[in-house]
């Protein structure tokens, strides 16, 4: 059988699966399942355009991989076949461990443990039954291998994760100014002592970036009317599991109901069939229950599931500086007089949080410009505008939830 | 509460909602959900970037709806703001009656109503509720207002409905062929004797859009892994529903179950809930028992449910004339061996079926051109292609479906 | 000196140079002089955004050839690396040969000479500087070569010429419905007896290309007024020819002025400085001689420049059949009342000529199609819209230009 | 006549005329000679796709203002049909006093007098002509009318101007990281106090727009390679003004030659058909000169003119300092060696210069922000990058020309 497929994608065109590999894990159930992951949860009731999948994600950021290692190798830089396949897994297999909503609900189904921990336990687990096929993806993955900036293609502040996301997330959200120049990003990655880098020249191309990066967040990912739809969602996961064992529950998908009866922790990971189950959730599960949930004898849980239901949405307010907690209490009376719920039930609709642009640095490293000269540079030292977009003056932004006046 | 909003669309950029009226009906929930529902249903397990849903379809014609009125304004011809207003309501919500997986579950939900059906239904029932507001598009939808070309423009050979939907299969599958120069031809719109007609120029854009739309036909819509992945849906909820009684079934959904223990016709619509339980409905309910049947006790079900989910597809083989019947029953012996199962079960593996690219003639109705010396001509008059592209050829294949080989 | 050089492209992006030789022929200057040569002439009066170069339609047919060859090389077709370098090359230099405004003054500028005789020559004059590196290219170019797809890549019904310019012309006009799903088609391709056919599953694409192809010559190539404006450009230099040896005529540079006063056959070619002054010639010279010979003595060459110059251009009617000679002297009758010419100066004015959209055969040679059991078919017999863009009925137009009325 | 003319723009599309006013000033030799004239002059050498015109860049920025008038109107702005058509006009007519090769040559054409005073001067003398259908254009253009708002829809900060040449730059040279979101830009501009301001919901769309323009300034208009292109242009002008009263020169097209042999100032625009040969001037005419100098007795401009001919450019460095004398005389004394010519002709070789990247401010007014709660800011006050796009660090590289070693 011929595996060397060719994927339509809206954006890049044709994409080629060069190695059979790739292709038998595209086609692994875990894998597949991705396709009815949203990218962008409930974003999609902002932007609706926004229903692009994990699925679409992970093909396209293997794409500018197969690109990013043409690349190099063109700048000499030497990369075996099988490092080339590992790269190519790594970021491949890189989100298989997202389950429904992606990060909105990353805490919520399972509380201790992130996609990251669940990706690559899943990765182990296909590797066993690969016969080890996956071993090199694995190391790179989990930074482990030798060669750091194979780990750091796939995961660093200019990896091909990113790249693709905010590509991808622009094109589908309809954002134009989003919109990277990857190709031109890509030329101007470098490998020094190992480690990735940026030639000098690339400099304006990486603040570009950035300023895109940092437009999305307002303009997208912090977006106030998605975070209040993402508010409640998480209520009405965090209320279906307060009522679970109570008699007015109502039942709904098997592979649902199983995390909501039960808390699991990290550990649990191999034990009582938590993998399989996390593994039979999808975006759908949550959708279907919400609907059912509109139903329940529980007045909280059917109000939030009805709003949501129906895209009747939690009031948002933003301000400079954090709530005071005598509005909230306002806010939490006006809410348990109206609904006629007490106190703790009106909790689940003044939601308080903050929303934080931490546009460049997520995980702490840095980026380094390979100058002209020889020399290496943080990008702080070379870039006029990197400052404003990074910590010394971080964005911050405190919201509170309620009830919409009728 | 300003409801002149714009909604950001990846192929027109802003959609701009001009009437208050639009805004309320966008809102309403029998509305919303249509943005769980996906316009291309399956298609995306071939061409993943197909996830763009009925909800967006809807937005782009009314869209289209608006430039087209407004080309026609400036062509002299009289609309005024209520025709406006009724055209681009109709347009809004011709699709409101579609269910899960579009036309592919259109007569497995409810067995004899269709989707144009249910969207007068609902139309209907709305404007009750809005105090006849919605008369006027009613009349346009169902063809019973004196101007015609305002139906045309909701549903003929080339309306804002087909226009939209073929550039958006196109954006969304990455079939750039499908492409329609949507400027030119509304452009080429005009009105006579209250028909709508094309301007003689514009015979190019018309054949060019009629090929635009056969290659979509062979390329997408009856793409063979897409009919393959229908007939298992098909074929799954068609075994449910014959077990659903008896001990073996497993729960679902309640809005999902109260379809399948109950068949309907047109006219319980009234009655039982019907409509409100099918407002309940969408694609999420359909992936989520899917995956459920998973585990069912019957054997047909299971299998068929473990295929689906993870994208382990029927084989499916085509042919240029019917499927001999002998041909059929050793696909089906060879089924009903593979699996032991019973060789009426085996049919639900092994489904024959045939496509036909009827690009052109849907409805049976022409498409007038305008000469310039003012006669009305048929295509068919002018065209050199349009034969070949009508039901003079009609082009069938034949396919039938089995298990792979393994 | 690196010469893996990045060329940005609107359409491609970025356009790699893998080759120096690539790289070298770029940089020479009768390359170079593509850059002020326009790819559609006076088209750009028609679509002012039609300002694409020589240039750059040889650069991207090159990188659609590069391609097409790593496509091949997938299917296991073998092509070594200095057949590669040949295809490249051939492809590139394939237009060198054109002089101002492309083919409207292909025979204007030297009489029996078309464009790829003077390609050839200029290639085989460039091979005896480059000490044979060239002739690899030069055979695939001639046809000469043992291995023919390398020359149908280069030239034939579906070679990299074509796609490239469909597209590229598509999308500096702005009409989109042009725009042909090139990576799709070049994935098709494959050779079969060192002959380049097309995949049977290919079929629909080339349809779809064939109907763009017809559309754009109706649309641009053949466009009414773009035609108008070619006769009055011919007939401007048609008179200056006429009268160069006369009292009346302005001096223009010297490099159009030594093709004026003299008529050099094919056998020129080697002598009196003939291709030196030709590879000095560009759009340039003609536009600034036309403004020059607005003040001319001559009445007709003088109106005839300032009407191309002020963009007010000749009347031009369409008719089905051939142009009645009566027609033809009454509207040369006119003219020379009208400007108080004579009859043989009106002719400049009056301008009779046809319209063939030769979309499909332009060489004779046909397209074979891969039919899946083995066998070569031609597409006259697997497609069924290919007897309408082929000569089966040839679409002829008859045109007559004449001044407008005031 | 029909003169709701269409025009096919590959950015915007279809692009409507409304009046019949601008359809005539369009048709004016004044306007079309701009279709000769490319915006980005000698650009296209570095990107060969920038062969895009003023004439094109005119008829956007209309486009642009026809959008925001609609949006304007559409937040209650009231806006009279006069005021629309003297606004388009403006913006329509704001480069009709360019030259050849736009910017470059601004001050080699005519001394003392840039492309505003022509654009002024022509509008003047066409409004004569049109019997005052212009004088509320030329208020608008001239800043005189008691609207100021119109005016900087002409020319301010966030002006059409700028959005069309910024996008219209990216789209042709390829450049994909200059694309602005020019709808959403245009979609935050509101009047106050018949002021211009933008929305404060705007903040981050003009953010991105400046860092826009920023990123295309180095990598476009400040391109190393076009400024050593330009200064070949500039130094072949002015050695051929410097020769052009000596024996060696060699004679090209009058309307040029006018220019070469006398000097003009502002107060000849009137006299001497300073006017009527100044439009008479394009491209060609310079491109034209360009070749025949090759062959001048002067072997500085030979030299010159060769170079640019072949794009065979000058070499350049770029310092952050501004370059020593020492090491300008230098490379004066190795070109009189290399080229055996005086000192004062090897300066027509080595020039030195400065970049600037003023990207924010060109004319010193500023961008008003309209808060949410009624204020007006300054840019500056509210944006953190502002400042570092701004002047406090002008950001200044300084450059020498030289020849290329061999």
């Amino acid at each position: 059988m011929n595996k060397k497929k060719i994927i339509n994608d809206p954006i890049y065109g044709f994409v080629t699966i060069h190695h059979d590999i790739i292709f038998d894990c595209i086609e692994l159930p875990e894998f597949q399942r991705l396709r009815k992951i949203k990218q962008l949860g409930l974003t999609s009731l902002v932007y609706p355009g926004a229903q692009h999948t994990r699925f679409q994600h992970a093909i396209g950021a293997m794409h500018l991989m197969q690109i990013a290692i043409k690349s190099l190798r063109a700048k000499d830089i030497d990369i075996s076949k099988e490092e080339e396949v590992g790269a190519l897994l790594a970021i491949l297999l890189h989100d298989i461990g997202h389950g429904p909503f992606s990060h909105t609900l990353e805490h919520s189904i399972l509380d201790d443990v992130n996609h990251e921990n669940l990706s690559s336990y899943l990765m182990h687990q296909i590797n066993n039954k690969m016969n080890g096929q996956l071993s090199l993806a694995i190391q790179i993955f989990e930074d482990k291998y030798d060669r750091p900036f194979f780990h750091q293609l796939v995961s660093s502040q200019m990896d091909m994760d990113r790249l693709d996301y905010l590509r991808r997330d622009s094109f589908y959200t309809g954002v134009s100014e989003g919109t990277v120049g990857i190709e031109r990003i890509i030329q101007m990655l470098n490998v020094r002592d190992n480690q990735l880098i940026i030639d000098q020249k690339g400099i304006y191309s990486v603040e570009k970036f950035l300023m895109a990066r940092r437009f999305m967040y307002w303009q997208v990912y912090l977006h106030k009317t998605s975070i209040a739809a993402d508010e409640l969602l998480l209520n009405i996961l965090k209320r279906a599991k307060a009522i679970v064992n109570t008699p007015v529950s109502i039942k709904v998908s098997p592979y649902l109901q199983f995390f909501l009866e039960n808390s699991f922790t990290k550990h649990d990971l191999s034990n009582n069939n938590v993998i399989e189950n996390f593994c039979n959730l999808d975006d759908s599960e949550i959708y279907s229950a919400v609907k059912i949930w509109q139903n329940s004898n529980d007045k909280t849980l059917s109000v939030l599931c009805k709003m949501l239901t129906n895209r009747d949405l939690l009031k948002i307010e933003l301000f400079d500086s954090p709530i005071d907690i005598d509005f909230i209490n306002e806010k939490i009376d006006e809410t348990s007089n109206r609904l006629n719920v007490s106190d703790s039930e009106a909790r689940y609709f003044v939601c308080v949080g903050e929303l934080k642009n931490n546009a460049y640095t997520r995980t702490g490293d840095s980026l380094k410009i390979g100058m002209k000269n020889g020399e290496l540079k943080e990008l702080s030292e070379t870039s006029e505008i990197y400052n404003l977009t990074n910590d010394q003056k971080p964005q911050v932004k405190y919201y509170i939830t309620s009830l919409k006046l009728v």
